[in-house]
């Protein structure tokens, strides 16, 4: 519960839903816990709003949290204690739910599944696969839920903290969400995938310790009221800390708590230190921030940051610069952390291709629903993203990798959107105008960590570096948050006319 | 970021804003580290709208988390890993931000706190404290981010469940939202405040090992995709599982799946087991659960259950009960588990009273606000609760325990509402009227769990059975989600003088 955990060292395989497990024995009850399955993680719909309370949605995300879900899946497994509690849970006649074989063969598991991915900070985009678990299919089933879980809410927030930082247009971030974050984890998990959205710093020092984030603080309006006056509070604090001065203004009259932190600001500098600035948390931010600037200003302090927090997310911040506020660091609690207009992302992980053995042929498969933003698409599948030569992303194709992507052609050749709610044409671009890179990369290779990490998982701030390109390389009508366009994602012809025929063909089975 | 955590292995101290320790050195330096200081933990509103998609706030909230804060305090401390990583951390200037002497001095600290809280479960109301933590200024102000995030987090969450539990008019109601939480710990304290809140169970085999809590669950869509056919689905899981038969039948057409499932029942029947019933995930859930009641009924399945689950929340319930949906147990997975249309609550932890040691006077004070609903209540606090002969709870009392409480009269008596934007006034009962109990009880003394804690804390099912009991003893009007009434709470005679004084002297200080 609380976030006093060395890293790995018990099993995660509770960390489930039961249905997973009940699932598991019936598979292994039928011989076919083994069985060689696909599954696909993404989700359907960009998360946040078109407009402030509109709906509608986003423009793209930003993958996130797959150090932690490769974490995840190395530490499958089931201890005795673990078991022990499975072997009391009884079905619907007072008998045991699992049997004593099963719960012994859970004992044994150890994870052999191959995972392939998109790097952290990769910009993604709806019915995309941001993951691939290919192996047995009773482990890739016990991997669902945490799976999701981890992707969906790193993944939220770092798309948050982008749209936020995108608003600040230059300006630092910096995300104080822990004390409104879905418990300390929650501000944990956070704290890590605002970094990566792009915020500046955090001010969890868990988090700073564990990710290596830049931290961020002064002090509270409890250190004002700790002493007889604002000044004395001031001064006390200066004499304290005097290289982490932003001085709290706002305890009872903003600006003159302004021309307060100005005096002190100037006791500092006749001691060799200098104000870093002050902060501003209450009222008319952008009327007291150009109060503040002016006094500031005036007063020989034009290096001093007004730094301003209160209820901010991307639209309150894109309002402020609109009002000419003279805000120079922002800081973003709440409405980051918890992703407040929109606080689940709904990924979904889905069966897509089933054999009984390496020997025999796939069975693709597709999950039909009558709501059609719910059919899946089936196959072993690839991102490609197509990139023009200045690194735009211009088309992303999702392909099987046993049919293989399309050849690009001298002319534009037509194709589908893979948005199963949409009969939108799309032209897939000249094969001269375009570099493809292909976006679900190996990370595990029967349960061991392959290719770029088997080397370790990447540093996080190269992982930010990432994410910071990757809008940077999305056309400004998807990265904005202002009715976005849609960034056309296509589907390869071949999967195209399986994934038809599927569907076709369930009609006539059901 | 998993839970593979054992409970409690290293020490707290970092899961903090920065600025705490950073005005812990400031207060250390000032040789003030040890006064003696009282903090509160309250809520200026309660959570959830008023309505469904309007403003406003429902009428009361149910404490929760205080087993996970008890455990975040006594862990409070800093070991030498952490205290070299702070060591590492510098000023605008370069230099270190904190002292050797300070870090030495951390590196000794020991939780000597008091704390009283209410009991979870317990119905609780804006602006009252739920928590008061009294002793060195320093630990309480490290204190408070974690207390917050725990506090915040799981009340939020056991409030949801009540209100969804009350939709569904003594239905069982069970929590699935794992996959959707905020990250995997985000989900095990959901589920603990879910079943809290009245949840029956959950999906969560991990929170169900953990904290005792009923799990339930039986197969996915994954599962019939899994197979030739839909009839052959249910057929294998009844023979794996014949005692845990919750067939899902909404993954080609629901109302044929429900056929199916039933001719599988048979079959199950005719072996000796009973089939428990259906599940709808999708769809019209009105039509669909009112056409397998009757299909079920017909073919002599009246004990078989139609569980219901997709983005349900206590709106949804209510209406799909006006519906005349034919639903016996209620799956509640994302809007639950995240609170979905308020993801935090907005609590606060403000100090009240400060003294250099135990000899000296007390210095009462309050945080003023430019908004008034944020002006904080000074003293040392005690909520009195006053119940009619019935049980019923009539009124609360916001005491400061060095001044005591009121006497009630033979004749009601006027006072003044806690709420700093309200002027309407309260008048509290007759003494014969009522029965009074203080709400906040003692948990730690000197950092030693005292009280009934020192037995150890409340078994999770008395826990419930008391938020049960609590929301019974509400008010129609109070505890109902459509518009509720604003349950009254008082503050004492006197200390609604001092809290005047106070807010004036302030204007005439700065």
């Amino acid at each position: 519960m609380t976030d006093t955990a060395p890293r790995t060292t018990r099993h995660s395989g509770l960390q489930t839903d039961l249905y997973q497990l009940t699932m598991a024995q019936g598979y292994w009850k039928l011989g076919r816990a083994d069985e060689e399955a696909v599954f696909h993680l993404g989700f359907r719909k960009h998360p946040f709003a078109k407009r402030s309370g509109h709906d509608g949605s986003g423009g793209f995300a930003l993958a996130c949290g797959l150090e932690q879900a490769v974490e995840f899946v190395e530490a499958l497994g089931f201890d005795a204690s673990q078991r022990a509690y499975l072997a009391t849970l009884t079905g619907n006649d007072g008998q045991p739910l699992f049997d004593p074989g099963f719960l012994d063969w859970l004992g044994a598991l150890t994870p052999t599944v191959d995972l392939d991915a998109m790097a952290e900070g990769t910009a993604c985009f709806a019915h995309e696969p941001l993951l691939r678990v290919r192996g047995p299919l009773v482990q890739c089933q016990l991997l669902e839920t945490g799976l999701l879980t981890i992707l969906n809410f790193q993944t939220l927030i770092a798309t948050k903290a982008a749209r936020i930082v995108a608003a600040a247009e230059g300006d630092p971030v910096l995300e104080f969400g822990l004390r409104r974050a879905q418990g300390l984890d929650g501000g944990l998990s956070a704290s890590r995938a605002a970094y990566v959205g792009g915020c500046l710093g955090t001010s969890n020092v868990a988090a700073a310790e564990r990710f290596g984030i830049p931290v961020r603080g002064t002090h509270a309006h409890a250190w004002v009221m700790a002493f007889p006056s604002e000044v004395e509070a001031f001064e006390a604090y200066a004499s304290a800390l005097p290289n982490n001065c932003v001085f709290l203004v706002d305890t009872y009259d903003t600006l003159r708590g302004v021309d307060r932190a100005i005096a002190v600001g100037k006791q500092l500098r006749a001691r060799g230190h200098e104000m870093g600035g002050i902060r501003l948390d209450s009222g008319d931010l952008a009327a007291l921030s150009i109060g503040a600037r002016e006094r500031l200003d005036a007063a020989g302090f034009p290096d001093a940051k007004v730094v301003a927090s209160n209820d901010l997310d991307e639209y309150r911040v894109a309002a402020l610069k609109q009002a000419g506020a003279r805000i120079d660091v922002w800081g973003v609690g709440t409405r980051l952390a918890t992703a407040y207009d929109q606080p689940a992302l709904g990924g979904v992980y889905k069966l897509s291709a089933l054999r009984p053995d390496a020997r025999a042929p796939w069975r693709r498969m597709v999950k039909l629903s009558s709501t059609p933003i719910k059919t899946s698409t089936p196959g072993i599948l690839q991102v490609r993203r197509m990139r023009d030569a200045s690194g735009q992303a211009r088309l992303d194709l999702v392909y099987d990798v046993e049919f293989g992507s399309v050849e690009l052609a001298d002319e534009p050749v037509a194709a589908r959107t893979i948005d199963p709610t949409s009969e939108a044409p799309l032209s897939l671009p000249r094969a001269s105008e375009v570099e493809v890179e292909d976006l679900l990369q190996p990370v595990l290779r029967q349960g061991a960590r392959a290719g770029a990490w088997a080397d370790g998982a990447p540093a996080l701030a190269q992982t930010r570096a990432r994410a910071s390109c990757e809008i940077a390389a999305l056309p400004e009508r998807v990265r904005r948050c202002d009715a976005p366009d849609t960034y056309p994602v296509a589907l390869e012809p071949r999967l195209a006319a399986l994934k038809a025929e599927l569907i076709a063909s369930h009609g006539a089975n059901e």
